[in-house]
């Protein structure tokens, strides 16, 4: 198998799990995974919940990628807004073969319009703040994760965990994913259709 | 309900989801909640997977603790035999009225006799190798997390979620614990004795 090459984009203020969910699981593949952290200027980036961490690429500096990973967070609010950074999510998302949002990233991702007429899903709590940053999306209320053509999309937070463990059945085979799972004690979800939290926050009855 | 001041110490090729699993539920405690990195210096301290953190306070400096987190990761094999970093682990840990390990990190507390004569458990296909880096502590094979005192201590990386759930049930109550997986969108194992890992490691039949 090759190696794959992975960049998450940073903002201020993302959400940390929607972060080191999915890289824990795709850096348990070692050195058949180079991850990349990405943003738009480097530097250091604030977390939601206080933490920083290095941006070592600028968005506009990022080499040829394999997955681009897009997460969430409260800083997504602003970073919708930020006419330049969503343009640079646009041109390397379109230059990337497979491209993943964890929670609330779907709204900065259908921000660039590359969702437009696919099938997504995102945080459940924050459901109707996100569809509404992109009604030309077909939102998918009740979905652990949602992939369509090159797109994959998680719900909130934790299902970043499952969707990235389901990219690593896709990429490098079902058993690699499962390994990694018990590796990390981890309770993966492998039904995409999972998502007892749709019911919870009223969106599916 | 008092801030809770929580202090998580970083070391060289830390796992990422050993201390950003229970920073991120933490973390959702929002104001009642801040976080402080730590290590043996001030400065960027690199993970397991590749991503750098940065450490705002030196394990010296840290002030008054509620609660210390020490995570594992491949690291701590170097980390178990630093003496000066293991006596900082100490001070801090005697000084700390809550202290929880994810993982490998029990092997790090362990190592400062602390935990001797104390139930503990800590990650299963590594179990072997922490048992052995001080074998007066009580090792629990079959555990998802073990409280004994004033420690916790987590089974394997993911294992550290759960745990920080229920350190947020013991110090904020069950119900801000359980809108917190929920607005996480977590699947909390609230069973300490859930592990199927265990078994699949061969550690109980």
């Amino acid at each position: 198998m090759n190696k794959l090459t992975v960049g998450m984009v940073l903002f201020d203020r993302f959400e940390l799990l929607d972060v080191f969910g999915p890289l824990e699981m795709l850096g348990l593949l070692r050195d058949r995974c180079e991850i990349l952290m990405l943003a738009e200027q480097a530097g250091t980036v604030t977390s939601a919940q206080g933490p920083k961490v290095l941006a070592e690429v600028s968005l506009a500096d990022a080499p040829a990628l394999d997955i681009l990973l897009v997460p969430g967070g409260i800083g997504r609010i602003a970073a919708v807004e930020n006419v330049p950074f969503i343009k640079s999510v646009k041109a390397l998302a379109e230059a990337t073969p497979q491209v993943a949002t964890i929670c609330t990233g779907a709204a900065i991702l259908a921000r660039t319009g590359l969702l437009d007429g696919h099938r997504a899903t995102t945080n459940k709590l924050a459901f109707n703040w996100v569809t509404e940053q992109a009604p030309q999306v077909e939102w998918v209320p009740e979905a652990r994760w949602v992939e369509d053509g090159k797109y994959m999309t998680a719900a909130g937070v934790s299902a970043g965990m499952d969707m990235a463990l389901a990219l690593i059945a896709k990429h490098c085979g079902q058993g690699t994913a499962l390994a990694i799972a018990r590796e990390a004690e981890y309770d993966w979800h492998r039904d995409p259709d999972w998502d007892p939290f749709a019911r919870m926050a009223g969106l599916v009855t």
